[in-house]
């Protein structure tokens, strides 16, 4: 292998993607795994980007008249038995809480002791519990519509994790509303996954297909679920965040009634909605590279890192306050900077801003002191992009370049999409794609999917159904593999 | 009862505080106890009030260079083992988690199923859980120092649990963090507690006593704890805020081993420190009076309530284009405002707002809109400060109004010290003070504290050492009823 082409993380892509990922997840600093099985610890530079996530999306629900609360953790088990349809699905692999204190044994080894009554169960989602609660909540129309969210951590007990992807515990939003009509709650699904498609697009600069799930694919229990499914640079796709309509058989279960205006009991609809820590996952499988991750400005806890070049320790002094000078121009006007003053050499500063894909990297020593300049490298563009300009035409274009590096990664993402999503007429010629390793995913009219050679195929390619993608009105199913 | 004295809480502060405490949180909407034994539900009003302390102390604690990060909710259990002192403490009572799934047994019952060969505990405190990350991530003096909080929900079966003060379930923050030398950790120590006494004092306007807890108070396998103590209005103390500087003796079980300048290999000097949802009890048990709760304008979900006043439903839209234009000027100045549009009396959202201690509440009638002005009232003074005046006098001051209300109730709170704070000379005083009924805290000098006399009186009189304050240096010593 020739020098060029060593990259910064190996595997590359092309080599070995699963291992790929789990390398630029290792190289940026963002999450490992813990002792504890299946669950991960964010770390700091990992974390940061949740925070934004929810400073972000938080702004946008609350428009829409959402409120947070927080609810137990612990679910009773009986809440967990009224829902039988529930239990079909995903509640089945929990962790139980069954004792409520540790004693030492005879051996002196600790051991659980205090046995509970009813056991519990720690939130896999929290429909029951919430459900619970709306059904005190809500008694009149007038209590509707409500709208109530959390942010919190859940637990479902996965066999086989991969961090971020998919971990025993993870963080998301739940978002719960209950309305007085069937129509109001399917525009209300509609509207979050809608929310869902913006902040993908807008924010993470990750191009979704929008959709409604079919019938396999449902939320056990929901009338309807819509999703935003995103397309990864290995051609699967990774179900980003989902909305559904319950319509009323979550409010039967947990009894959510109302009275409405002409005096009549009636069942609430309601609708569930979240997203995950999950979406860290796509933003690495969308716009990292070989050298590793490379984050949207609008989501990256910094967007431009400062290194400063210290040659001579006498000139460290003035350097540090001419870069003082430049952060506080890039703050004014809101621009996340962080200025790498570790004890390090240069070269390894540089190859860490790359690795945490940090939008735009500045370097300043003696000689751009001097000159009034300073050098910038966009890492979307890399060595290419390396220019020299003045500290005040920098400081005024730095907010221009960003957001160019938002749209470069955007129109990137976009032509992922564009590559690994083909149209096919029937079939067979899905099978011939298949068949010539095709890793991406396809789009063939709906009808196809309730035939028996569809099932087949299906199995042999692990293709999945990701959704009917709104554009087409429900026409076409677009079909593939899935994180 | 005369007609003037019937107040919107039943029973009053002096008839019954612990109950009129329960009474003031349903009055306000801030939380309600759940079917999980001993947890609560934070309601959306009881959340807000929780999402602006965690967004107020996050950045003071950013500022510190402190970073956010995420670790597990559940612990192997040999984590606890290795933690012999932290056993002793606080961590026997914990829930258990011995099965990962739930399944159908022959009477179609719900069973947990999958026993783990190791149960996990969920987390009460994650010192082990920090200390076996920091373990890894620490190698060289360069790594440090090294902070990292968490924002997270932490478990502790608690069998008498009031909301808020004390719950099986609560929500916190939790500071870890590490250093090279033991000057630095107690500096970061009390630095941590001094913010949050600047917290307590300028955020929430509670006045607190700063100092060290003694030796029967610190936390288990802590070097020294620092503490505020707040007074509630019935004369009992809060401990709001701990803060623990724990030397090596975490480092050492956890074996956070750093290598320092002269590449010897040193265990590093840890401190954690936490503050949690219990400040909104001490919240209530400071300001709130016998119509409700009273919220300091600097941490109040809604500073301003406007309640429109429509008498003639053909006034309606006009009014409230009025009100909407009151409500811009608030909000450019980052005026928190709500406008109560509830299908609701005039009479029910004006005690609404009593109720829920918004501070300051505007009343906006047609009389108001013809004459270019609005109605205002302090939360704090009530019907003695209701004020007519112009809309652009009214937008102008209202900041100021906020903050002078925001020192009236501090001002108030530091009365609440004063009453309930006495010194005393010696035992024999203490001793005849509590006979006499007496209900606060005393301070007297700390050599009393080995006195046997003093034990029995501790007991007696049901009082714990809160603190010697930092004011004292040590000299004195602080005693009393506590939550």
């Amino acid at each position: 292998m020739s020098k060029k082409a060593k990259t910064a993380i190996q595997p590359t892509r092309s080599e070995d993607f699963p291992n790929w990922y789990q390398k630029v997840i290792v190289a940026s600093d963002l999450a490992e795994n813990s002792k504890t099985r299946g669950c991960m610890i964010i770390k700091p530079y990992g974390y940061a980007i949740w925070e934004n996530i929810q400073q972000i999306f938080d702004k946008r629900i609350k428009a829409h008249g959402v409120e947070n609360a927080y609810f137990p953790l612990l679910i009773p088990l009986k809440f967990i038995a009224s829902e039988a349809e529930h239990i079909d699905g995903f509640a089945k692999e929990c962790a139980v809480v069954t004792h409520h204190k540790l004693e030492m044994d005879e051996n002196r080894q600790l051991v659980p002791a205090g046995k509970l009554e009813e056991p519990y169960v720690i939130r896999p989602t929290s429909e029951t519990v919430i459900g619970d609660a709306m059904s005190r909540w809500i008694n009149s129309y007038r209590d509707l519509p409500m709208k109530i969210n959390q942010w919190c951590n859940v637990m479902r007990w996965e066999m086989r994790t991969r961090l971020f992807l998919r971990t025993s515990e993870f963080l998301w939003q739940e978002g719960h509303n209950a309305f007085a009509s069937p129509e109001e709650s399917d525009t209300d699904a509609r509207l979050m996954v809608d929310e869902y498609a913006k902040f993908a697009e807008n924010v993470l600069a990750i191009p979704v297909i929008t959709g409604e799930k079919t019938a396999n694919e449902r939320f056990p229990g929901a009338e309807s679920t819509y999703t935003i499914e995103a397309v990864m640079q290995d051609g699967k796709a990774l179900q980003a965040g989902t909305s559904h309509n319950l319509g009323t058989n979550f409010s039967k279960s947990a009894n959510i009634v109302f009275q409405d205006k002409t005096g009549k009991e009636q069942f609430a609809h309601t609708t569930s909605w979240g997203i995950s820590t999950r979406l860290i996952g796509g933003l690495i499988m969308v716009h990292s590279d070989d050298d590793g991750l490379q984050l949207p400005p609008a989501i990256a806890p910094y967007q431009v890192v400062i290194i400063p070049v210290v040659k001579n320790p006498e000139q460290a002094d003035a350097i540090n306050e001419y870069v003082q000078n430049i952060c506080e121009g890039l703050i004014a006007q809101d621009i996340r900077v962080h200025v790498n003053k570790k004890d390090d050499s240069v070269g390894n500063k540089i190859w860490d801003s790359i690795k945490k894909g940090v939008p735009l990297r500045v370097e300043i020593g003696a000689k751009e002191m001097e000159s009034g300049t300073l050098t910038h490298v966009r890492r979307d563009i890399g060595r290419d992009s390396k220019t020299n300009s003045s500290v005040e035409e920098f400081v005024s274009t730095a907010s221009d370049i960003l957001a160019s590096i938002q749209t470069s990664l955007f129109e990137r993402a976009k032509a992922i999409v564009a590559d690994n999503l083909s149209d096919v007429a029937d079939l067979d010629a899905l099978q011939q794609l298949y068949k010539d390793d095709y890793q991406g995913l396809v789009r063939i009219p709906t009808s196809f999917i309730e035939d028996d050679q569809y099932k087949q195929l299906a199995k042999e390619f692990s293709l999945s159904e990701r959704c009917l993608p709104f554009a087409d009105n429900g026409s076409m199913v677009v079909i593939g593999r899935a994180y």
